[in-house]
């Protein structure tokens, strides 16, 4: 028989098997999963009463708390598309999307309040501005009313608008349909999902946080909401909830290690940690393995067009590899999920030899691909070849079809006609104990076109000098992979909301002719 | 984005991740994924080249090999209707599934062939008889055709008959879209699948082997063919490839739990048996769990009308429940697989209270339910209530929807208007030492309408009257569901294809005026 597929059934299921269960924990405050099915059909009701009508954009601006958790699965319900938008970015970038997605209501959070009076006057489709401190608990005084059995389960129930540091923010079309083969495909790379225990440290407002959620509801996980990202208050919460699994982008991940408060607290319970969002290092998983003593490490990757998961370094390679391969295998890109078929092509579409060297572009096709860009049909049509999605990222691709990406095609350093992954320059670097943190973008050079340039942390009080680190690093990479720049920065490097080195900006500071070479 | 749903994205998720790596192991030949889906596209294009149109059927009589595993993949990828027939039908019963159906193609093991002879003359619509021992390598000899993008993944994909013991076989008709939704949910119950060696059983041809080669399919498992039950075969391959999951029906758990040749192999590598097809009890899990040392047993409920799985003793419950309840637990019905909605109803579709106490019928709704029944729209209608498809099972619901069945709505015993659970007694019964099987009917009572009757088999050299059951029982059981006529058998009780006891086949000994009471 057809029944429609949508995310709202995770929900149900996790309410029907484990309704009085605590599902959220969110800042001392405890909901069954019950509670939490009630609440979410009761704001459903509640946004109907307000007039909104089916497709309508309803916007959130929270941190991660039980109430944007709610709308995840209380404004689809309704019918209407659930718009969550990244708190960090700047009240002209909430105004083009607010603008463009012509959302009808806005929730926020009172700390965004001085930002809303402003948003006010710039964005009139907003008919509702809704404070989830004052406001959330009246619009949820209606009738419960679930029903899953009627959706289309093609409509559109989530929008996200890509961060892209350059060009126009682009607003990703997820249906019913999507999310919840997502969440399945998803869940099925839980370990020991009977006893898990998830701590969401990734902002829900982004494609990275979501996924996941969704799939730790269909298995009845307790879920700990982190507002922010902050190590102690990670590492609290770990002790608190004895935690077992969550997900970081590699700078939490290295925040994390690098805390001094680390000691003062018990992380023994997490069991598992999957780093994505940004490139890991076999060195940063075998940090993070040393951190949390009975922890193991994965890596994932996706993008906000693929819903957002579509690779996973599954348990079966960390079994099947020696351990001192292990690192390496565990921090690269991995195989598609169920659900998710991908290549590894060169621009004219041919599949790149599985050979581990030869670099092209991952495509994708499959259950987690979005239906398009929101009101974008010219964008839409330039990011697919046919069926298949263009990443932008470009990896190569080994015997066994796993994947390993070797960098974003913007990122591609190209000096003297030889590509360099930025990664790869990267990871060398970090590999060097002095370092906390760097990035490697590409700086104009009128020999070689562009040559790598690095930007490096130091951990506090160590010492390296731009000749010592490039002794380390002839070791490990060809000459014309070396930094030619080597920059030393007092300040940690600039970040996106995520988390994500802002490595275009660092970039943008060598074109426009600020810098002198350090090195060359 | 759309892309269909069907099983076959199994085979290629498997081929792509895995396809080096033995995916099946079949009387000591062994092939890999890849060799897998290449056999299995080159039998569809073989099937088209024969002249199989789409929707067309093709029929199977074969104990469980990898031509028949290959079937699965390979004829709903030629478009056509997989149709595995029950081996243990008689010529009467094959040949009116074969002319219901109207298959015209059939597929078989030599070991059947005066079989097939006899089903010639009877069977008009089957054009191509196809020998797997001398005609089916031939079939393979076309090129290879993949396409997983253009199906409607609403069409049959496989048909199964049931084996009903009373009225005409039905066909249930499974669509790709359901058969790939039960092997994602089916999939998620599995444990440490990243190391799981998986032992076939259950004969594939029958729905309860099915669901699991596809989920283990897509999780790249490498797959032990059992051609025929046999405890010591059995016994031999777990010992020779280390198998670590198997599934059992009962009966089949008790030969094992009882053959005598256990305690000559190496039984250290099984880790989960998953027990299903017929009532579980708690003293056979506990018996299991002893004869396997690192086993943990669950149970598992379904029907050949959803695909099979729709019920699953969740790990979650053995974790949450004290040892001394657990057995009880991990014996019980369970709850519903992701995608499944169960409801425990009165005549009246009126929700039973979840009390545990109140007996209702199971009826199901969602992915995994059937289409309806071949060429059959009055019995199709017959079977379903709105959405809800009847299961004809009873059950009582526990306060946090736990289900347990106690019996099959026509093997209720109603004996002075009290209802008696065969299930019930024959537990109790199973439960003394001296019991090899039993089982236990309605028989016909002037005074009571019905009674309860029990068959039962003893252990080689044990002894038990009828008078020490009826004291051993009356500690367990009320004075109304004690049996009332006690029969001893030296034979092995009559069982189906599959390993389930034949009760309606005992009962009707009874209902025939054959027997004279024992006890009473």
């Amino acid at each position: 028989m057809f029944l429609p597929l949508t995310p709202i059934r995770c929900l149900h299921h996790a309410a029907a098997l484990y309704g009085s269960r605590v599902g959220v924990v969110c800042g001392g405050r405890e909901f069954t999963y019950a509670e939490l099915k009630s609440r979410a059909e009761r704001l459903a009701t509640g946004l109907r009463a307000l007039g909104v009508a089916p497709g309508d954009r309803v916007a959130y601006l929270s941190f991660n708390n039980h109430q944007l958790f709610e709308g995840y699965f209380g404004v689809p319900q309704a019918r209407a598309i659930l718009l969550p938008l990244n708190v960090r970015l700047t009240e002209p970038e909430l105004t083009t999307i607010l603008r463009h997605s012509g959302a009808s209501v806005l929730l926020y959070e009172d700390e965004f309040s001085p930002l809303i009076e402003k948003l006010r006057a710039a964005c009139p489709s907003v008919q509702h501005w809704l404070s989830i401190e004052r406001d959330y608990e009246a619009l949820l005084a209606h009738e419960e009313h679930a029903d899953i059995t009627t959706y289309d389960e093609l409509t559109i129930a989530e929008l996200f608008y890509t961060s892209g540091s350059t060009g126009a923010p682009k607003g990703v079309m997820l249906s019913h349909r999507t999310l919840y083969l997502h969440a399945l495909d998803y869940a099925l790379q839980y370990r020991q999902a009977a006893t898990m225990i998830d701590l969401h440290t990734i902002p829900l407002y982004h494609a990275n946080g979501w996924g996941r959620p969704q799939a730790s509801t269909m298995l009845g996980t307790k879920q700990i909401m982190v507002r922010r990202f902050d190590p102690e208050l990670v590492f609290t919460l770990i002790e608190r909830y004895r935690a077992t699994d969550m997900c970081l982008v590699p700078t939490m991940a290295n925040a994390l290690v690098n805390s001094d408060a680390r000691s003062r607290f018990d992380l023994s319970s997490i069991r598992h940690i999957n780093m994505g969002g940004a490139a890991n290092s076999p060195e940063l998983v075998e940090r993070v393995e040393r951190a949390f003593p009975n922890c193991e490490c994965s890596s994932g990757y996706g993008l906000t067009e693929t819903a957002p998961v579509i690779t996973h370094t599954q348990q079966k390679i960390a079994l099947q590899t020696p351990d001192d391969q292990r690192y390496l295998r565990q921090s690269k890109t991995g195989w598609p999920l169920p659900g998710v078929t991908l290549r590894v092509v060169d621009s004219e579409m041919r599949d790149v030899p599985r050979d581990g060297v030869m670099v092209g572009e991952i495509v994708a096709m499959g259950d987690h691909v979005m239906d398009g860009y929101y009101g974008d049909p010219e964008g839409t049509a330039a990011a697919f070849t046919g069926p298949w999605l263009h990443t932008g990222d470009m990896a190569v691709w080994e015997p066994d079809n796993y994947i390993n990406i070797v960098d974003r095609k913007k990122q591609i350093i190209i000096s003297g006609g030889e590509n360099v992954s930025s990664i790869e320059v990267e990871n060398a670097i970090a590999a060097h104990p002095a370092v906390l943190e760097c990035a490697v973008v590409a700086a104009p050079d009128e020999r070689w076109g562009e040559v790598p340039a690095a930007i490096i942390v130091l951990r506090p009080n160590a010492e390296l000098t731009p000749e010592a680190l490039l002794t380390f690093l002839r070791e490990r990479l060809a000459k014309f992979k070396l930094p030619r720049i080597i920059e030393f920065s007092a300040e940690p490097l600039p970040k996106t909301g995520t988390g994500k080195i802002r490595k275009l900006d660092l970039r943008e500071r060598f074109w426009s002719g600020e810098k002198s070479r350090v090195n060359g």
